[in-house]
């Protein structure tokens, strides 16, 4: 009997960088949560407590650090591929690296006068985030570029139904033709090759997400993710698959007829847990494959 | 020997309350957490376990979501003061009510063609607040509502100084004439009168503070705050007492010498803990008394 | 028209700080969070921000980690007290200081063949805490010492009924004999005179409330915090005053009926929110006045 | 060009299910937070909005509840079968389903004359997690067990060194010889087969797992990783496989030698960010294939 040792990773996760640009008078940021995680030749490092190949993650902290100087974060994708790279090219025992990066937006502070060039407001509860993992060395060398996003908050006062559905024993739901439909998207897509200008990119496919969320009419959050999801392959023939986790987030009718009141669609019970859990993804039928691209490190135990 | 009952309040925390208008083809949405809590002649349910006099917690949540469809909610603090108003008028072993509400805002989803008239996105991290506390009946009737604000998150890339502080045994801070300066701010204002339009009068507020902040060199946020401070009491003579409190948020430049690399204020890690906390009150001096406006949940024991 | 500077204080917060006692074999261990805050002559930081009685709240830091070294943390309370003196001693322009400490109980490993001396488990959700407050200098010096726990989750599966309440037109909750009764609690007890052995003296508190909260067949649960209370004060003469803040956690019969099933108090659903929150004080006849002992952060703002 | 849907499910997380044994007058309870999702024929939701294949999310909730009570919870991972069992066996158009089930503990309260039978503290902060797959129908049904448990916090105050590492260009880290090593557990193991009894075999899992950390001398979490994961395939032929997850929780000794003292490892900082990160698998050589049982929610999109 023996026991194997069959995957492993390891990392520096959740750098808290941020980055300012005051090259000019109008200085720019980036904030960031940086994770890096190496893999490769460690074994070792399991078996024997033998660290002559283990690259400390303090190490690996430093090199966010210092890659935020040297190279700047024009976008996180570009910086995260950027020190993806340099793990698996520079590091000898590094055989592959996976970088994930989340985003808090800042804008900046208006004035009746106009735009102060050093004050920032944040921008929002969304964060933006990155996942990028890069295989191999030299000629072989593959990269998967994933962008995405989580935390935006949508609610469509009308314009959702949901009826038709399957009945069992334990079915109780009432039909619905006119209920509030709410979610909290997380959205990952996978991109066919670097884009010219990521924010850019993202920024269009947050807007295509939010528009068909928007004028959809709902008959179901599946029918809803569905068109969100193909609407996005359709603006952009540079993405190929995008992947969508959307809570339904229940707003409950209140009944208040005990109160002699009647309540037509104006006063709901906002419920924490449980909630329901729609998930997909959607891709073009020629996509090239996403290889390790999605591995979660869910898959590790987490 | 006795021991005595010396305080004592209960109710209902955070009701999940979402109020949608739909009364024009362009939808308004009210999303609230309201909390009421009742003082008076419960002495009874303590010592003998005789609710004769306990209104249920249950009850206040029905009366919360009863007045939104009723009453409505124009804006957050004449919804509470009308809770308020209620339990202590209408409840006969009533003496005082304190109704808290915090309000998530929403804003419409705008496309090309125009913003939609039901389709909504969660604008902001940031959480308005109010906390309205009524005491007494009839002709005696006492009043005081406060407005505020919390997780308004606030960052200067520059403009801000730290020296000239006392040093001590302990102290081996350098000086500084340059730094960052972040806050995620909790601000709230006491009201001599109620507004005509709250809305409009605590949009005002938050834009006074966010001025102020951006705008004042400063040499201490101490002096950030009592800038912020008098600048709202100075734009609204109904306001009688701002007070502010203010972590500052530590962002740390990140030595990179080692590294052969001169980080001249790019590169910053954002530490999480601990930080700094600034908490001031700043009031006009001919400010009517403050009453119970500010007794804290805390004073009772969380 | 004048604007006042009426109250502020500022220190630093959350410091976390873990002291391991290594002097003989058996570890020990003290895992903590350290606020500190300073009130005084600190108006010319506000008003011309004017640092020259200002020290760092990084210097305050410092001392925290320093005096768990050389005073060392034999309790939270002793500890922090002799970090309030020596601010109010020892920094001339502070007329006053709160530290709130907040602790993490470990257990250490127990195997088969015993416990291991530098091996530990975190034992509990539960926080044990401290607010100590001091004032003044020399002979007239005042001190207050809080010690308090929170998060100490209870539930009790019978012996909790809840009947002959009050009703209003927006009552609709039925009574009931028997129902799930759980909080997560949160206690705080002011004590007369410096206990010879905090720690000790603080595990019989909790075991008191514990003990109470098992046995007093309650009749709601503002009887159950009487009894847990004034149990306190009976069996700690040196304790004067205990407050309690405790959520009603509701658990929720599921109606099973629809399926043929006849749910007898045995499938519940765990609500998050809304909770009751029922907060009361309870003191001693004679207790020495409490003085600034409660007052709360949030009086400023938060 | 065509757009393809390529993965997805559906279902209610996080139904907050508490079930009461009060069969014998010495009440028991399991306290879950329950998730189920389905996978199977459900296009045409996505793509017509068609909903005749959906068993609404609510009535996979009723059934949480339902057989909570019918079947009983003897543990997470019976409970779990039973439900996923019973959505793949009973609802036609399920190919495929997915419970996790998290279990908070709680222990009887003990006084001086013994435990008490109905009231109950909560245990402790870790929670323990089942992951339930099963797929196919009649004879080709295949299921897999997962246990796990997270949020178990351990450190060692010594025995752990960490030194002999590879240095770069971005390497400033000292080795050392004696460290705090503090974690925060993510394991999940998988059976080959039911456990006669789960909540025995999982409590020794969980004691060899704190054993092995506790005893060895760390020369770098990751040994410490293999030697706990090893340990458990040696206890338990029945586990094939344990993966685990952990956060190297750093705690930082303080500089105190500005205030001229010598910190020989006794005050540390306890950061909160960055951490490191080790993840591994162990596996027993023969062990039957994992299929779809470690497939993360993650590879959907959050």
């Amino acid at each position: 009997m023996a026991y194997l040792l069959t995957a492993h990773q390891y990392g520096k996760a959740e750098t808290r960088l941020v980055r300012i640009y005051r090259d000019t008078g109008q200085h720019r940021i980036r904030d960031l949560n940086v994770s890096t995680s190496l893999r490769g030749d460690f074994a070792a490092a399991y078996l024997d407590g033998d660290q002559a190949n283990v690259l400390p993650t303090d190490s690996q902290k430093n090199t966010a650090y210092a890659f935020a100087l040297e190279r700047g974060v024009t976008d996180i994708e570009t910086y995260a591929l950027a020190l993806a790279r340099h793990f698996t090219d520079d590091i000898e025992p590094v055989s592959g690296a996976r970088v994930e990066v989340d985003e808090y937006e800042w804008e900046r502070v208006r004035l009746a006068g106009g735009e102060l060039p050093h004050a920032f407001v944040r921008a929002s509860p969304e964060v933006r985030t990155t996942t990028v993992t890069v295989e191999g060395r030299g000629p072989e060398q593959r990269a998967w570029v994933l962008s995405g996003l989580r935390d935006l908050v949508l609610l469509k006062s009308t314009g959702s139904e949901f009826a038709g559905f399957l009945r069992d024993r334990y079915t109780t739901l009432a039909e619905t033709d006119d209920r509030v439909l709410a979610t909290s998207l997380t959205a990952r897509w996978r991109h066919i090759r670097a884009a010219d200008d990521f924010d850019a990119l993202n920024a269009s496919v947050r807007r295509v997400l939010i528009e068909q969320f928007a004028t959809v009419h709902s008959r179901a959050l599946q029918q809803s993710l569905w068109e969100m999801g193909t609407a996005v392959l359709a603006a952009h023939d540079q993405i190929a698959e995008v992947r969508l986790s959307a809570p339904n987030k229940h707003h409950f009718l209140v009944d208040l007829s005990p109160f002699g009141l009647d309540n037509r669609g104006e006063v709901f019970h906002a419920d924490d847990r449980p909630y329901g859990l729609i998930q997909c993804s959607v891709q073009r039928d020629d996509a090239p494959p996403a290889g390790p691209a999605w591995d979660a490190p869910g898959s590790f135990a987490g």
